[in-house]
């Protein structure tokens, strides 16, 4: 039924192909992305379609209303690049000194654009409302989304969907789960105040080292005895840093790490176990601590609905798609925050170039161009098939 | 110039034996020596020489005032058994069912009651007064000591020495330290209370396993980081009893254990750190726990001074004899509470059977009869020799 | 289309009932099922279904040939029962001192002969095989399942279905997992080999108390650290005894505890995982260690799509069914066996008493017998998707 | 009977001073002595007593033969500075920018040399040889005592004896031990090779940080069960290095520490089973690891007869002085290279200035110089009650 705009999308693969090539060779760090931000806003403006600049910061947000009765839907691209150099010998190399899109945001922001472009000519045709998201600043605490949501800007808004071309997965793969998807990573640090003194005398210290040792030991049991085993949860200390000489005992350690989860709950219930194990630590040393926990990006967790919907009807946008129902990945996205506000799904769009595989934020990262299509595509399918399962 | 005094008790040599082989035909356990406490009175009787019964409990103590003025010295011999059976083949065989004199209190009594009998026809030649302190309940805290000091008959004493016959050392041996000398030996008892639950479930219990391990293992920091290094401490877990089936988790675990101190400082360091440490375990987990220290008998700690008379002047007692200063050992001796009373030395006067050593409490133990006499002139020239440092 | 099935079963209703509480009268414990196995035998002789007896056991396997072409599906029913005392005042109420149907056995028994009962005068309608797959000793490891698999008895078998019914769940409602649906639950025991000695002598020792403490501290780090994540393990130390008495350090230690898996690839880790562990933990105090690690009842790991045939198709069985995808639970089954030899799914089947809850095992556990033909009609149901599904 | 040695030298005390304030405002560093050995060549050649220098280093050697036989006695004075920059205020303030005498070796040449002037006119008295050994290199490791002992210049040596001017006693008191007296005192470094990763994959690394923290706990095991009680022995960890960034899993961690004892054999064993308890815990973890143990000066063990002649008879060298046995000092010498080749004792001279108290290698470190002649004299006494303990 809606062959013709997937059709459009098809035509539209060059001009896709050249907006991320372009976006690509301006990279903008997170919160710096005033002429991506420009870009996008031009294209709107020649398209036609009201938008809304610096929402939230640089944040856009374009509007298209259909002809026809129905629910709003938000599509979001992200648009920030990273403080990376760029390795790739390719002609759209960055041309920004030590700045690159070394995770894909340039073509998340084409596709988008091409849907707009793609869709506008049938906008009568169109149930309800298309919401254009196009978000600044995923990649750096505290991110875009928070304070778009916090904005207000999507408070009409029914349902939020978004992809991320993943070269984890080939081309021609979606992926998804129904629940929890990304992980929520957060940050901790943690300061124990001994009592420093000559590496003859220890009695009369409160060895640091020793302390945060058995801390380190002590916090393996959170995962191991304290957290559900049927949840996912992990806590590893990154650093451990204490002392300046071999014959002193050290006044102080301190600790670094990372805990990361899919549930808030388990979230919550880590952080006072932590707590616990730190007091219980210093407690039997007399000793001080300090304990900062900084919850990063919270977990992505989709809504099964929403989530079924890309899963079901991903080959409708193209028949060449395939579906996965994937097990959770442990990386971190702010598209958190719109799942907490609004149902909604955040899926991978497989992008892989086969013989030049390297991670998302490597300094060669690069993503198969024809997976394009596919972003706006599913993009479109999901808005449409949220109207369908309304009933409209 | 005491020379009489000492070839005199060289002619009790036979009589001491008989007497030592009768009371260890006779053993009575510890509180329950009331034949053997009327043997001595008995002795003192037909000396004629003043006592005391029932001193502190089956104690007796018998008074010898000297020709001379001088100092109050006492010289204390315990004597009683143990609840072990005999497996010696000796004449002398202990005919009470599951007692034994397997320590050598027989002996320690058989000497000072030939010492007495040896110097009661000096009388007017000596200085000053002696003491016969004869010592129920050595063996089993609260001991003998503690309730004779507490009785105030020592009150009058200036100074208080004794020997225990050793079989570790060889006969002809006399063996002492100018300070600590004997361990003080406590027991505690700790007692987790965490939380059951079903094996496959640790996030709904408090595992007291884990808590009591991690408590085990940071018990191991009070000897390594918080007591002196210059001090001697020893810090055993004797058991640890926790669970009833492979897949529940323990809700208790009962930990055992001992510390061996020389010093009431580092004794009381060790029982607050402990209680620190116990307390950390707990915290950390949320879980409750008993902890229980019975201190046992103090350490046995010489006076330098009087330690160095014995020391010094055993050889004057007899040219066999040979003197060591030696390390401390762990063994535990209720003589403790007469030095934290008075001056005086405790020491050892070696007594091994060459060809049948078997060590103390044990059911075969056995001493070398030859060493009564070196019992009895060596305490009779401590008492001497402390007169003397007096200037007396 | 199946409509009059249905309704065959629950015309037989009280015939079920009549015949699970006649069981439930008679229970016999595992591996001494005699008398319920000639009952079963004496059923299928009079519905004329030919059967198999003594298969693996005392196991019984009837087979159905339906009137049409088809795939032969086995639907299994354990029917062993446990050594508990019945402590439930009911008419049909255990007559067997000290043996009890105290996890629902009876009932999948009852169930299953209904539905042969149900269905042979339709045997014409029926496409393929249906096997009868009476299990003894489920209870008790190793279990009644491996031999009946390894009897050969189903090779043939193209999938099995089983169902228990289950009082942790409402009458009405169908649980199961698209995967892992029940752990594999092993037993473990570790014998550390220290060196004994005396309390204050810890140098002349290997402390096992203290290895042994070590060593449960380091086990925790197999989940926190060796797994991963997104698998789940749990790893519990159920038992710890060590030592005899406070002052002697005690020369050897045994621990015992479970280890729960979905996977055996994450319980293969984890024995290899526990070996090193419990070996670097030996190696540092130069001690000794048996380590004996006896694998429970592999996991129950539902094939996905023959799960979703049960979740998909339960309410074609009985409209009043509801179905929920639910978390995998930490109890064991044999039907695992089937599973790792054919596709297959394992489900409960709700059967709660709103106001008799008792768990599984309990000396007052009873199920609500409404459940029953909730039980013979899914099954039947998952036999006639299986074969739907192969386009029969 | 040498009253006039001792008033010789008490009328050198002005000479002593300037000698001692001289040295102190041109200090050399460790190994850089050539000036101050000059100096101390220049003396010997003066006062006519022959020498040899450069012996293993910058060690000068001079040799006094009495007129009378007896034993050969070496008297150790060494002779380097530190590089700390003086913070005292005073005419004789260090001239040699960031280089002091900040411990006292000034002073301890200057009294042997105002020994040396003291007792040559008395040459033809005095029994045996006296051997001046100018030492230099203390502080710094490998030592200068070292090659010294190996260039074989002490061979005909009987007895070496030395003092430390010591500001923690007060003037007047000589403190020394009749065994253990300084401890040896070594540097350890650990490296444990783990495999890093992403902070949220943990089963895919072998995390350094949990090795290397259970690695500080099992090591607090070594001195509170692997060593005799009654020894002394101290293992700190100084510094704990691990990580780079709080999400990432560290590959390796470093530790440096320092052990602690005063007998070779308790060295030894920690060394032994140090290796035994770091490669337990990288068993656990299949983890790689390298241990460097650098043994520094071995501790300084007085012969218990040398010491005993220190502790007799210093109040012969001057009536004003007092003796104390003290416990060992956690402090190193390398004066413990001459105590293992040859009998001899190290003791200390109390300096301390009471209103200007400064512990050694401190920027205002001072001491009080009327201690000067102490020292002379109870070299010399040492000197003398060696012959005369040798009968001679």
């Amino acid at each position: 039924m809606w062959e013709h705009i997937y059709q459009a999308i098809d035509e539209l693969y060059e001009k896709m192909v050249e907006t991320r090539r372009h976006l690509h060779q301006y990279p903008e760090a997170s919160f710096n992305e005033e002429k991506t931000a420009q870009f996008i806003v031009n294209t709107y403006k020649k398209l036609g379609i009201p938008y809304e600049s610096h929402v939230g910061g640089n944040g856009v947000i374009a509007k298209l209303e259909g002809g026809k009765p129905g629910k709003t839907v938000a599509l979001r691209a992200d648009f920030d690049a990273l403080p990376i150099q760029e390795e790739n010998d390719v002609p759209y190399r960055s041309k920004n000194e030590g700045v690159m899109h070394a995770c894909g945001h340039d073509g998340h922001t084409a596709a988008l654009l091409g849907l707009a472009e793609a869709i506008i000519p049938h906008k009568e045709e169109l149930p309800g409302t298309i919401i254009f998201l196009h978000q600044h600043a995923e990649e750096y605490a505290p991110g875009g989304a928070k304070p778009i949501v916090e904005s207000g800007a999507l408070t009409n808004v029914d349902a939020v969907f978004g992809t991320h071309l993943w070269v984890n997965a080939p081309t021609g793969v979606i992926q998804t789960a129904k629940g929890p998807f990304m992980a929520g990573a957060d940050r901790f640090e943690i300061k124990i105040q001994g009592k420093g003194g000559h590496g003859a005398q220890p009695h009369q210290t409160k060895d640091a080292i020793v302390i945060a040792s058995q801390l380190v030991s002590s916090l393996q049991q959170i995962v191991s005895r304290r957290v559900d085993p049927l949840r996912t949860a992990v806590l590893s200390v990154g650093t451990f840093e204490s002392g300046t000489t071999f014959n002193i005992i050290a006044d102080s350690a301190k600790l670094t790490g990372t805990v990361r989860t899919f549930d808030p709950e388990v979230q919550n219930l880590i952080i006072e176990e932590m707590e616990k194990v730190i007091k219980g630590a210093c407690t039997g040393y007399d000793a001080e601590y300090e304990f900062l926990y900084e919850k990063g990006y919270p977990p992505v967790v989709n809504h099964p609905e929403e989530a079924e919907l890309v899963l079901q009807n991903a080959n409708k946008a193209d028949a060449s798609l395939t579906t996965e129902e994937i097990e959770p990945v442990m990386a971190g996205e702010d598209f958190a925050y719109y799942l907490l506000d609004k149902p909604g799904a955040f899926y991978f769009t497989g992008a892989q170039i086969p013989d030049h595989y390297y991670p998302h934020h490597h300094p060669k990262f690069d993503f198969d161009e024809t997976a394009l299509p596919h972003a706006a595509k599913t993009l479109f399918q999901s808005y449409i098939s949220y109207q369908e399962k309304q009933g409209i």
